[in-house]
């Protein structure tokens, strides 16, 4: 009987703790960061202040946790399309695509976890996820190497360069400051633009050549 | 009489505010944005921790400071030869070279301005100096987008790819677990490989063809 309480209070735990890493994703989704208090948070998720810390010992490490959530999100989609079908070229060509129509599609999001200035502890994360996506083109990088298609001396420092390349493509575009350019109806950098650019950019660094052309279709919800 | 006095007074204060930046500085050289506590920087500055709060606010307003000071000495230089003669492509190789050379130079530092998790006050920094780095490549591939040598679509969004290419490029091989790597005589990445990787990626993103083959001279106190 005492075990079965313990479990199931060990359950309720982890349910809490889903919940709370819900609303504060959805605090993030809306505001970034800088919307995620500890009090307006324990207000969405209908709990006490003190009882969030008995789950996250502090804003940081709440922080961190929602940040890897959603990055490994971001991680797992990429992946699946560098390593789909076709000539490695192309799965990056409709990697970068995806990438920015998904930064696109939540921008206050992603320009929080690519930028948005914030407690070390996310600092940290932000280093481990870098590495995750080089390991991915790193993989790519091999595969397009061995099959002719790019012309890259170095892998690892040429998987370090479109990781960089790729996510500070994103930061203007995504900016506040931009989107209240954009919403303003002064916005300079369209989805299109960004997206085509990027596209060429990665793919001339790779000695890949000129891309396909291909239209990049910006996803329905966005506009 | 009075004035005399409150204006000496504002030069000596002047002055240890330079003297605790210098300290600072140096801290940071020498182990990172970690090494930098007020206390530990009240005793190398020979002062009272109190002291230290008179000039400056908290720790990351003064390790922002540091920062911005470093940073602006990086983006000074490399403007120097970004702005100096010759074709637009080979201005760029040298500057490539000379932003690595001097964060080989001083990798504990480098890796501190580009990567080291850090008080957001900092993390706000970095942005406005990504953005000043951007300026400078934006004028750039101006002039060579005009000389017919960069074949540029997007001139902002290319700038960005290019500052975060640069940045990711370091990160691996200036990181604190790559140095200790070297230092044990197990490094795969040395100065020349790193350099010239980058420079080929770039150009090549700007559709400048190959560079001509150049030696990176790694700078003598490095080895």
């Amino acid at each position: 009987m005492a075990y079965r309480t313990t479990a199931s209070r060990i359950d309720r735990d982890q349910a809490l703790r889903r919940h709370i890493l819900a609303c504060a994703h959805a605090r993030v989704v809306e505001g970034g960061f800088a919307a995620l208090t500890m009090q307006a948070l324990a207000e969405d998720a209908g709990i006490a202040t003190g009882s969030l810390y008995r789950h996250f010992g502090n804003k940081g490490e709440l922080a961190a946790e929602v940040f890897a959530q959603a990055s490994q999100l971001e991680v797992d989609s990429l992946a699946k399309v560098l390593q789909g079908e076709g000539p490695a070229a192309e799965r990056l060509a409709r990697g970068l695509r995806q990438f920015a129509a998904r930064a696109w599609h939540s921008r206050r999001l992603a320009f929080a976890l690519i930028a948005e200035p914030v407690d070390p502890a996310v600092d940290e994360q932000r280093l481990l996820y870098r590495e995750a996506y080089a390991d991915l083109f790193c993989r790519l990088l091999e595969e397009g190497r061995a099959s002719g298609e790019f012309q890259v001396p170095s892998i690892s420092l040429t998987a370090a360069c479109l990781v960089g390349a790729i996510a500070e493509s994103m930061v203007g575009p995504l900016s506040p400051p931009a989107r209240a350019l954009r919403e303003a109806g002064h916005g300079q950098d369209d989805f299109e633009s960004v997206c085509s650019n990027l596209v060429i950019f990665c793919l001339r660094a790779l000695g890949a050549g000129q891309p396909a052309p291909e239209t990049c279709d910006e996803p329905a919800r966005v506009r």
